[in-house]
């Protein structure tokens, strides 16, 4: 789905969404220009990110706030719900599930798994943790496409391994690692040290 | 610092790094073929990004691989030793402590911030917890530039501003939400959800 527009622009989507929604919510009208000098972008860019979506501006006035918050979570929903597991019922894993905001884009966190025996058969944040070792049967019970990574560095590519094994097309990945995966399986690393660190070379 | 290099070309350092430290220790040499080659980009844009640091590629063999890695690290380094605090002392800051990787690059997180009663005064991961309200005395005895929020949303913007006013340089937002800032404070935010969306999106 989305195939058409590019990686660098589909990433922006979601900045958009955000600054729309930290909007007072009173406002109705929205222009390309506003939201091009809030996020200091150029403005052609981010009228050309928006026409990727199927929001229309008007002449003068821009876009009706609501219709292009609901075009941009359209977009990034790929209109229907996707199911997510979480591999890792550690601090991040159970952090990341509280913060939650997934359901905002249509995606469903449906269980943990772990390798701990002392977590395994119990809940995270309200979801089941399963044994890792079941992720095969489990993920294809749960019907689950997306994963996202919170073991510690050493098991993220065992881990990484097994959840492709279970038809997994999409891992986001917070192990301090490099994981990798098949051609057909789309992995982003969030390694916050290094994030945290360009922020740093930058002041 | 650095201030000549993209900020694009710098994310993707953090890159690099994690890949040639993921090779086998006992590999002397890397090419910029071989980099490009795994990391699915353009053997030319991945030469121009590591000629923005000190290391210089030999014909035929390329890099030596150890003072690839030293190169990269001195320069996301800046050359020396930065002080991080934590803002939010609960699950995802605790994680985000735990999980480490911030010495590689030379920053230290010495101190998180709470407003909660029954955390101040305590520590988080071996690093003392200092009430929110006396981030102004603490960050400047503390000598930090760099923060990272992993507060609620309904709380970014205010703990945002306490730090911005207790000189903070740079933050890296792990909130929900999106933070502003006056111009000379850098700003990243980390949208997990946003992230997941993206990659679902890709699928």
């Amino acid at each position: 789905m989305n195939k058409d527009i590019p990686v660098i622009a589909l990433q922006r989507l979601p900045v958009y969404l955000n600054y729309l929604k930290s909007m007072p919510a009173d406002r109705m009208y929205v222009s390309s220009g506003l939201i091009a000098e809030a996020l200091e972008m150029g403005e052609v860019l981010v009228r050309k990110d928006l026409a990727y979506t199927s929001a229309t501006g008007k002449p003068r006035v821009g876009y009706i706030k609501s219709e292009l918050i609901a075009a941009l979570e359209d977009f990034l929903c790929c209109n229907g719900s996707r199911n997510a597991v979480l591999a890792g019922a550690g601090g991040l894993g159970k952090a990341i599930l509280s913060y939650g905001g997934f359901k905002n884009y249509g995606i469903n966190v449906v269980a943990a798994f772990d390798n701990n025996p002392e977590k395994i058969g119990g809940s995270v944040v309200g979801k089941p943790v399963y044994d890792i070792e079941d992720a095969q049967e489990k993920i294809a019970n749960l019907n689950a496409e997306l994963a996202v990574i919170c073991v510690p560095a050493q098991f993220a590519q065992s881990v990484a391994d097994k959840l492709v094994a279970s038809g997994i097309k999409a891992i986001l990945n917070f192990a301090p690692v490099m994981i990798k995966a098949p051609q057909n399986v789309v992995v982003r690393h969030i390694d916050v040290a290094a994030n945290l660190a360009v922020l740093s070379s930058m002041i």
